[in-house]
């Protein structure tokens, strides 16, 4: 823990529902608190954002200024109304509303960070939110079983909708440019941090394209924090059939240098996964099992759940 | 002014450029303000947004808002993102943020009134911002010399964007639907205020027309309030060679019933017009002349001279 801060530094990096679900449960620990954001999103109201306006696509970073805006009625206002879609037989059908704001006050600033930070105090969020990279990023995907004549060869699939959809088995995502600049002040967040945050979310489109930025996954590896993974309760459609220890080796694979302090499973998810606690030892970190999945069968993590066990983590 | 308030409760009404003047200059002598704002616009971002989303057009609601964000820090970047419009090749060329802000607002809440609220809270504006009618209108013109080959026929213009710029002479203007129904907050507003504030602003399309839908006629014509009207500092498109007290009998043409208190008019633009002084006592008014325009050749009003004539008016 910092030694100028009463309450833990954190620094949660993802994308999408995962990453929400993660800083959902951080910021009632915290207001030391920076989201670090994945910035290849191609698909939906980001995509066509991205291809109208250019720059970043702002979906990941929108959900993760709602999921930190104040637990107050006018924090939930906030909340609705950046979640919120416009919806018509024109042009602007499908938009979210956050989504136009955040472009809106882009082009006000002309600069990503100082734009995010404007949004952020707008709204009153409970801490920062961050790209990982402050240019858009394509990701591309390693594929087997897409072809049903040829389900060994491996194809390649272009863009994260794509991806994230594909019917086949991905093997192996990378960026596109292969080696993007980090956004600075996310690497200092990383380097100023108690305690990281990995997952959950889409493991290869939201968890693992951080450690692909090499600045940023240079300051992961090299940080004195505690390096916390958290695993999704359920294999989810990118990594259909993965157990637990093969989310880990995945993650192995994509970032070798990578140690971690503590992963964090669902004790459902975790149940006759014989590998894990080696998996995780392998890796250098202490394996905490828990009730942390909802119990309304939606595969997701109950933020309350979750936040007692990375105060557990934290503040021991 | 009100028993219960120590500062005077005003509602100004009008739209555009010119009710943003008269919200800057008003916003300095009280929180009790409440600004009526014409729904008729069919043109630019606004005009898009109707035929699109349907509803009322956001543009001069948008206006009044930005007008009174708080003279902080937060407050003018507020108005600057509201204000700010998006650039593209796209399809959201042009619009306004603060647009799509409220159109996004309005979906959330299904309800006009309620929704301009709630942005008013959230940019924490010094008052608050009504529709002149719950339903979109349409301006309809009679227009001469619009045809060289016959000067004196009398054309109808259809549309606020066709009527304003208009090459012909605008004799009187009409809503469409004729007798369309008033916002009832804004009638209330009425009933309650100190003073009414009309003008400035585009004579036939921004301050008429408030005095064409019914009830809020009545409410205004039937007051106890001091009746203020605001001339423009110059004629304008729409008004192009109207003296100062042209401009009054086209208003008591256009509304018959209604008496005035005061008239404000700018001693450059009042200078010469003989006739000024008699229309105003026509009309049951005392005629205010003061230096009110800004001195930069724009045809605006200064905000903090109209304020101080205002102020001289409703603290006498």
């Amino acid at each position: 823990m910092s030694a100028l801060a009463e309450l833990p530094v954190v620094v949660a990096l993802g994308g999408g529902h995962g990453l929400a679900a993660s800083l959902t449960a951080l910021r009632r620990l915290t207001d030391h608190l920076t989201a670090v954001v994945t910035v290849a999103d191609d698909g939906g109201s980001s995509g066509r954002l991205r291809q109208e306006l250019g720059g970043l696509p702002p979906g990941d970073l929108r959900m993760a200024l709602a999921a930190l805006c104040a637990d107050t009625r006018r924090g939930r206002q906030w909340a609705s109304v950046l979640q919120g879609r416009l919806h018509s037989r024109g042009p602007l059908d499908g938009h979210a509303v956050g989504n136009l704001l955040i472009e809106g006050i882009w082009q006000e600033t002309g600069d990503p960070v100082a734009g995010l930070e404007l949004v952020a105090q707008l709204v009153r969020a409970t801490g920062r939110v961050l790209p990982m990279s402050t240019i858009p990023l394509c990701i591309e995907a390693d594929v087997v079983g897409t072809d049903s004549q040829a389900p060994d060869e491996v194809q390649v699939v272009e863009g994260q909708h794509a991806v994230a959809t594909t019917s086949g088995l991905v093997q192996a995502v990378r960026l596109v440019p292969a080696a993007p600049p980090a956004c600075q002040e996310a690497v200092k967040a990383v380097e100023r941090a108690d305690h990281i945050v990995l997952g959950p979310g889409s493991w290869f489109t939201s968890v693992l394209p951080h450690l692909l930025v090499p600045d940023l996954a240079r300051a992961i590896v090299e940080s004195s924090a505690r390096r916390i993974l958290t695993l999704n309760v359920a294999s989810g459609h990118e990594t259909a059939g993965f157990s637990p220890s093969r989310h880990l080796e995945v993650l192995a694979e994509h970032a070798p240098d990578l140690r971690l302090d503590t992963v964090i499973a669902d004790e459902l998810f975790a149940a006759g996964d014989r590998q894990l606690e080696g998996c995780c030892a392998a890796l250098g970190a202490e394996l905490v099992v828990a009730d942390v999945a909802m119990h309304d069968h939606t595969a997701r993590h109950d933020p309350l759940r979750l936040a007692s066990v990375y105060r557990d983590i934290m503040m021991a």
